[in-house]
């Protein structure tokens, strides 16, 4: 019979859909360039010329059943090689090719760390604000995701409850950095910290516990942010990437777990990954797309459009009022609602065509992303509409 | 911790991987051309033209944002649409776009499929001989396979066994036609008759079975074999695909699940498929390798090889005094063994540099399997070997 659980699960629709939904809808009214979109999390900038021409050239020269042919279910050994030689060059690790777990996303390598290090009943931890896609990556295989409250002064950790919740049932830690919706960047001493009570209770409770590390953000940093490559910091740390943002290539689908060599049973861990993947029916990214992944690694898109938006919606609305930490990378900033109840926030400002989302369902009240990966003129059209707003609805 | 039931997969090397690993090295001593493998089941003709063609076109004419961009999850609405189309023209179903949902390759789709419509505990049966990755695509999702017994005669389905196997817990029931390893095609006798108990049975416990279809092989049938569409017969299947063998791209990952318009909640199920991705980390085939397959839905690869290759080897094989019921499709075929271990005989093989897979991971014992995905010349030359090795070791 079918599954009541996935019916179920079609009847709630997420408050960023319904209001990209409600944008598309809008546009088709007034034309699409009136509305002030910051609905969506897309990149708004091309993937490099490199990346199509690689692609082109693996299409021309490459014999098709070796390009178009199975990869090892881990991952095309030479690719995983270049990646772990890029990560050891960019970030002082010793990682080897055996070290790398291709995947669809990083939505397929956080599945895959999720299954490698915990069991069903175990508890997730991660923090308020979070990506609400945690809720069924996580709930689904079984674990528990608990979010520990958000430290809203800064939008770094807020050590002392992730200390308190940090209990026995934790298998896994699950950190965002840059972090999805806030922006920010978490601190060379936030982690430093993270990883000094996760080492305790570690001996403490004796067992391991893991960091799962999503690092999809980890290219767009702005100018003098300190944003340190966490696995630095912890030994038993699972990064997870996906070049959905530094290369522009969402649908593409493709990224990777890097084990940290000093982690337990670090040379097991990417074997084991294939090992989870023959139950999720997930067997690996398409090879085309690792081959030329690997040919463009230390490129990404141009982009500086994001910090240039950031700082313009950063003034415009410091000036207008709004409390907000400045974003230390992605390309979201979470500024204070400037009424309690961010919802209705929300609805006023569809008013002046500005789509923003409420905090909710990120795990925080009160607050809202504006996802600035937008073309910077219509940024520069939208700071009136801002101006508007807050003049009529809140003086 | 990291979880054990994964660290103890690790343990177990399939036969097959075992067999391939040692054609590889013997292919080192002797040159690979020498070496008789016939292990693995890959493709062995290129890709066509047209995918290639599409691909770079795709690449150079389209906006990168757009061709790059997420699709749905559910897969990009006008992919769906014209393989909805496609199946209709070809097989006389009614299937809209919301019947189709996109996955990586056939074990995406076989890991939504069974999500879909089994809880952990149920039963999902299959006929032996069966892929043995069946056993991990099933049980890691906490349902069980059971192996109704092979029906040895015409590798057709024992019903008599199946009618008494199918009990209330069965959930599913997951048939591979044309099969790996038998290269059987089901008979429109076989599937009426299938369809019949699955309906006494639905009705007699009062609750939906499933069919669950799996078909990577289903454009590679031979002259005049009776090899129907088996959603045609019974409502309530979901039909899995993959264009792996039927286009040469296996690593390219692309394939669905495709919902009979008359199953209960046919419209839904789409939709269930993509909230079960959400757990899974599965989210979408790459899109670029959506909309290229998109374009050259009525494309083969020139798959004439493998008749031709089953013809030669069918006729030596018989002549030699081996029982085998003649493949109706595929690239296998899986005669009986001159001596009752298969394990033993695939042994003494080897040293004639003729790689078999025994059968018993197939879930039969005394039979082998023989991938023909090879290049003609080489069948040719595997004759003499196989005259050599029945003549010294079985006269």
């Amino acid at each position: 019979m079918i599954v009541q659980k996935y019916k179920d699960m079609l009847q709630g629709k997420s408050v960023i859909r319904q209001l990209s939904e409600f944008a598309t809808a809008r546009g088709a009214e007034i034309g699409y360039e009136n509305v002030f979109d910051y609905s969506l999390g897309n990149p708004s900038v091309p993937a490099p010329k490199e990346f199509t021409d690689t692609m082109i050239r693996l299409l021309q020269e490459r014999d098709p059943m070796e390009l178009h042919g199975y990869s090892q279910s881990l991952g095309i050994p030479a690719v995983r090689e270049k990646i772990a030689e890029s990560l050891n060059k960019r970030f002082g690790m010793q990682y080897t090719g055996n070290h790398i777990f291709m995947t669809t996303g990083a939505a397929g390598a956080i599945a895959h760390a999720v299954r490698c290090v915990s069991q069903p009943g175990d508890e997730i931890l991660t923090f308020a604000p979070y990506f609400p896609e945690y809720g069924p990556y996580i709930n689904l295989t079984g674990a528990q995701l608990k979010v520990v409250p958000a430290d809203t002064d800064n939008f770094q950790i807020n050590l002392e409850a992730f200390d308190q919740m940090l209990t026995e049932k934790v298998a896994a830690v699950l950190i965002n950095t840059p972090n999805n919706p806030s922006g920010t960047a978490y601190s060379t001493d936030t982690v430093r910290r993270l990883a000094q009570i996760m080492t305790e209770k570690s001996l403490k409770y004796g067992h391991d516990i893991f960091l799962i590390s999503d690092e999809p953000y980890r290219e767009i940093v702005f100018a003098g942010v300190d944003a340190p490559y966490p696995s630095r910091f912890y030994p038993n740390t699972l990064s997870c990437y996906s070049f959905s943002k530094s290369l522009s290539l969402p649908g593409e689908r493709i990224g990777y777990v890097a084990v940290n060599p000093e982690c337990r049973d670090a040379e097991l861990i990417s074997a084991m990954c294939s090992q989870i993947s023959r139950g999720t029916g997930h067997n690996c990214p398409p090879s085309i797309i690792q081959l030329a992944v690997a040919e463009v690694l230390e490129l990404t898109s141009d982009l500086s459009v994001y910090e240039t938006n950031m700082n313009l919606l950063y003034k415009e609305l410091t000036a207008l009022g709004f409390e907000c930490v400045k974003p230390g990378g992605t390309f979201y900033m979470f500024p204070k609602a400037l009424e309690k109840d961010a919802v209705m926030f929300s609805e006023k400002a569809k008013k002046y065509d500005l789509i923003l989302v409420p905090s909710d369902s990120f795990g925080v009240e009160g607050y809202f992303r504006i996802a600035y990966c937008i073309g910077t003129e219509k940024v520069e059209r939208s700071l009136d509409a801002f101006r508007r707003f807050v003049r009529n609805e809140y003086k």
